[in-house]
């Protein structure tokens, strides 16, 4: 018998292959789709179905590219979304995998045609709920996504799907969600990997309104959605055949120059590399960091140019194919110090460690703090003093908050987001920037002062 | 966070590596530890204790190896059993691997002191038993290692550990238990791979006696014992350190000759290859069959020589190590094509589909069947009319019930071990041998007769 | 500095990447391009222009595949063949790779348009001849391929390139050819991996006709031309785009069954395997011989069914894509186990050690012994006394010189041929065949009769 | 046929292996010895000898470690030295493999007991010469290791081996030096990967003085001795048997603040992130850096501490260990983003593109600039005005010529070695440090002054 997941890190998407006696079935695969392929042919399996819980925002789905290399057949979910491939999953619908069986139950709430996938063992016993981005490990699927006057009517459906269909299956039954911890459909997916009904039941923070009213009132929450989702949602309804990840060209320092000014530099290496110095006008966004990201501050309208180690070259350009960033113009060859090498000029940035913006906050000196956290973490970890809050995503509509005459210091948890601000400001104009290094953890580390 | 299970193939045998915040504990290891110490070098943990759950018998534990490797702390349950390494768990006993809190609860039964171990989650809920050979996924530990006349009271401990300990625990509780569907530690695990306390409270055959008497009676069973648990359970109180896997001396067809009978020629091919011809003396067993197998038929004090693919020898050589098989004499270099090469002779037996049997079972020709299923396999499926059953474990101990001036045809499920039968029979002398190719399953597809 | 020889296992085809400063060649890539493009990726390399030696008649060549995924140019040799594609390469063309050059030399005489190409290092000295199909070690390219006719005049131009052009380039040279010891593109390639022109020039037995007349006499030869050449002559010209490799669908035994019939059937096991037991009407070509021998017996216009080990799947439909069978119609799932589970039925043939045949020779006996080996091998190790001899790949078309009322004994190196033969001759309808296991070398093990 | 080479990359040492008909021989086997095994696992060969050309001074040898785990017989050059184990080799010896022959030439000039190797192909010609530390691409082996005092007699020697035994085996003879471009074993290899003993005579610039004396004079040079060799020497006699590489215990910042301060903190990152911020008094050496540069710098006889990427701590391990580096104290988890989390301090240093220098050389500033670069890229490259040039690996013994009341600003090639030196004068309490990212690599770009 088959079970895997597969993640996608840095999205934590999960999607699963399950199968039994030579045939198998996928839920929700993903567009870079050897790791099923490599499985089927090393277990002796044919994928015969692929099964997707619903409409995703986050990543491109990779039902055509496995579909095309396997001949399995793809079912939709939501069909009023009008694909232009595919069939369409009815609830109630079954396959079979061998001895296994699998039932879709309409989950709706996170969207409207959302399917749950109820997978029962070789003995016929309800077992496992692939549970899409309707129930994760510690939360629920977002329901804002269908726009803000719906979000009521929404989260009452979820309320319906989860109360109503989910939980009556029973305590016991292993629950297997489209997302771990880390991803942005939903707010705070706890890090249980593996999760129950019952665990949810007793212990995931949303589901301790039972009833209806309390529920929609406490879960029906707006939260950031960012610009790739629309871009996601269009390609979705038929994504682009890859067939292989692009390869970028390696360019050298003088050709990346030239070519790159036609597009957005991307650069994928650590707080303390990008500061140090990189680039003049690329954008910071550290390499675990590119799947959370790269979809609020990079055009889907103009190649993107890399900047960063060669090893990790093929992982971020997998990680942006995953989200349809399909044009790469080139990677800057032999990365940073081939570009000092040929002399070309690179730009820096301030950076100091907490200790020293610690010494220095209340001296009445001269310079603004700019905190990029969410307001989520502001609850949770607390405010510095002085700062002024904007979270990192929706640093590009507000610049205008941010003085150009006096220093900025930048903060956020750890450095990371802060170089992204950087980043961000400096091509915006800024000159006297500093990422302060360590962030809130290092912060608290310092016993430094903290507003609630 | 790392969750992982780590499965050494063929023995179902499943360890865990569970850390936080980059301390890991690993519970159970096997012997040929790489796995481990890879994940922790990849994530950047320290792998800071060993925890097992009883001293095995069905394979050689690697906790001296994993921690001579990184400076882990060993944790034994059963110090009655005078380890001479290690400390002793106490029931009740907790570690930490960042967030993560585990702690041990004393379940007898399967051994008198057997430990669970229960995770709790990042926020401090029970999330994960590792029950050890306590509970199974469809099954229960086998209670009988400790002796026929302690059966019922070891029954009654395990009982006791089940239904008082374990099952209040909540059916939401994800269950990791030690072995997976195949091993010999149970008499039939379920092939779900993921499982609950809820699932085996309701789906658990084993687990339908509520009542301590009948489920005594009824789960009280006595199971064959593997000549190599004794050498198991001996060296298992210090095992041999391994560092690396033995490399086997590829044997030029003459010197194989030459050197092979001071030792045991273990042939690991299929049955088709091994019937079609095999180095005289050999014993088949297929590779897939040597985790269940090999213990009940090779001597410790004497090498081992390995005909198979040259690939696979690695692979071979792995699964016996880790029942303590480290004195590998060397392997046929080129295997059977290059013996027939040298012109050395071979021996070869017969092999007929399930048709041919079929059409003469009643034919009042003369020959002899050897079933070598399984009493359990016999109940499921039915008896082929006119075989003597012996299981093909108990084969070495009742050849006296073969006849020698008839041809013998053996059955089993599929051809497998009938094979491993014809290699015993040959050894012992038989000459006139054939294996039904198919077994049970193509007799049933033909719809040859069965009684039940 | 980048220089890898990139080998395609079986076919003995040595492709070759070089690079220096960020960009690099590839030399005849094949078609299967992922270890060009990783190592340019892992390198941070950037793959510039594809040079191609030759119009190959042994394999689909690589360029499209290459290019497709790099953006690399390609440089065809041999532009009166009408390429739809790529640019055409003129004596004396020079390219730069870094600090490296590389010059196009005219060498005719494997086809009329062959170029090699050498190799200036990073201080400008002739260093290495890239020499495609003009000089092998120990051997010379065939002539023949222009057709019986031109055989003088292309043997004359291959003395001309040779004597003229590249031995005096000096002793010193490194030479890399693309082929090895194995291929069927020269009639008995040294297994020197590496060598140099004043190896080839003292040790190389066709060039000690150092007078052009004679070399013309002594190496013309016409050597036999697998059917497929002309298909992949024709392919060359414009080769289909794979991206991946086909993921052959696994059947169950009586879709097998069901769907083989409208395909061949290829056995991909050894000589034992397939003689035990076998699909009914299957082709045997044991793994290691499919690309010498899958050309001759395999058609183009039926898709291909494969029956082997599940592990070795992916590598036989990888060397099937490289001699541009793409067509792949399924695979047996679980193998012939799974057929006998099946309760299908299965042919099988005799198998016999040499010692039988051998002590049965002069026995007068009513038997018939077909020798498939080569004229060359015949030459070199004898005749067996009685025997019919008709090389392998001649056999199909010579089946009326073989009796249909005797036993037929199939003889070659090994067994691994003979097998291939015994194949061939059921799907002809004969009935007793018996293959020699351990053929020619068991047989001179064993001192039997051999006549010269 | 085997025939490989396995590279220590960094060490730029090159090890072969070869083999025929199942029986192979390494020369120069690397302690990390699992490729050799790997290599005859898979192909089912059995290593049956281990030839060492000479004592090494640069790595130690693996010949132990590989004959523990595989049974072979090791040869030892230089018996004079007392090995406790192994055997002598004699001028002359031959060994086989299958139908190779390999044959032991004394070529003394490096060492006085150096052998070559030369092997002979299948036909018994002369094929390749191993020549170990005696010629090069480009280059020949350092002759100053036995004393100043002896270099003319070893150059003699040399010339001796070289003109008289090397040479006269033909210019066609495929030569397989002990080391490639980047070794500290002479002075300047060429990046020929694959050389011809008539390539050397042609083009190897030390091979052009072919007059004795003429040779000696030009050739014995004296050559820095890095302080490790004699450890290697030492160690070499009877090396430690490693079994497995060690595993770095990763430390949380403030357990690697505590325990780091009895050992070395190598920091293996990149000049731009070590100047943005590391460990205060880590030691930086760049991982491409580490086997040239760590025996200069790194103590034995305490434990280092590694800082840098998780990911990378393997291979910095296993190259630490080729150098005979055991002992590893731990790695800072997390690295210096975790560090900054945890509120330790760090320290950085100045950092500058060329562009700011070449812009104040001549503007009467006051501050001093430290050339780390050798007299050799001097001689090529020329001087910066107004620095001091002193060897990197000179540095911490010239101390008392830096300036301690005036900024420092530090040049090399790059920036990489301009960052070693930078750690050690901040190690030696200097303050006021710049590197200048790019270094003469990207003055020149700038056409900055250099005189010559």
């Amino acid at each position: 018998m088959i079970f895997q997941r597969i993640e996608s890190e840095g999205l934590a998407h999960y999607s699963y292959m399950i199968g039994d006696r030579q045939e198998a079935i996928v839920i929700d695969p993903r567009r870079d789709c050897d790791p099923y392929i490599d499985i089927a042919e090393k277990e002796g399996f044919r994928i015969t179905n692929i099964l997707e819980t619903h409409r995703n925002e986050d990543y491109l789905i990779g039902s055509i590219e496995l579909a095309s290399r396997t001949g399995a057949e793809i079912w939709h979910a939501e069909p009023e979304l009008g694909y232009r491939y595919g069939k369409t999953v009815e609830d109630g619908r079954e396959w079979k995998a061998g001895r296994l069986k699998i039932k879709a139950i309409h989950t709706p709430g996170h969207t409207s045609g959302h399917m749950s996938y109820l997978l029962h063992d070789s003995k016929g016993n309800p077992w496992v709920l692939f549970s899409g981005d309707t129930l994760f490990a510690g939360d629920v699927g977002r329901t804002d996504l269908a726009g803000k006057e719906r979000i009521p009517e929404m989260t009452g459906l979820l309320y319906d799907s989860i109360f109503s269909k989910i939980i009556p299956l029973g305590d016991h039954v292993v629950v297997c969600p489209a997302h771990g911890s880390g991803s942005v459909c939903a707010a705070s997916i706890a890090d249980r990997v593996w999760t129950s009904i019952g665990m949810e039941r007793l212990y995931n923070p949303k589901l301790r309104h039972t009833q209806r009213e309390d529920f929609i009132k406490n879960n029906g929450q707006e939260l950031e959605v960012p610009p790739y989702f629309r871009k996601m949602e269009e390609l979705n309804l038929f994504p682009p055949l890859l067939s292989n990840l692009p390869v970028p060209t390696p360019l050298s320092a003088d050709k990346f120059m030239e070519q790159s000014s036609r597009g957005t530099v991307l650069d994928s290496r650590l707080e303390l590399d990008f500061g140090a110095a990189h680039v003049p006008g690329s954008l910071s966004i550290w390499m675990g960091g590119i799947p959370s990201f790269a979809g609020w501050f990079i055009d889907y309208d103009r190649p993107v140019f890399l900047v960063g180690e060669t090893e990790k070259t093929a992982e971020v350009v997998r990680m942006l194919a995953r989200m349809g960033y399909d044009r790469i113009g080139g990677s800057l060859s032999g990365g940073m110090l081939a570009w000092h090498m040929a002399g070309e000029e690179s730009a820096s940035n301030g950076m100091e460690p907490v200790q020293s913006l610690c010494g220095r906050i209340d001296g009445g000196e001269d310079f603004f703090i700019l905190d990029v956290r969410s307001e989520d973490e502001l609850r949770k970890e607390g405010r510095i003093p002085t700062a002024l809050n904007i979270h990192i995503t929706q640093l590009p509509g507000n610049l205008d908050k941010i003085p150009r005459d006096r220093p900025v210091h930048i903060f956020c948890g750890s450095g990371l987001r802060s170089t992204i601000a950087a980043s961000l400001l400096q091509r915006a104009g800024w000159k006297d920037i500093t990422v302060i290094l360590g962030g809130m953890a290092g912060w608290k580390s310092q016993k430094c002062p903290v507003e609630k």
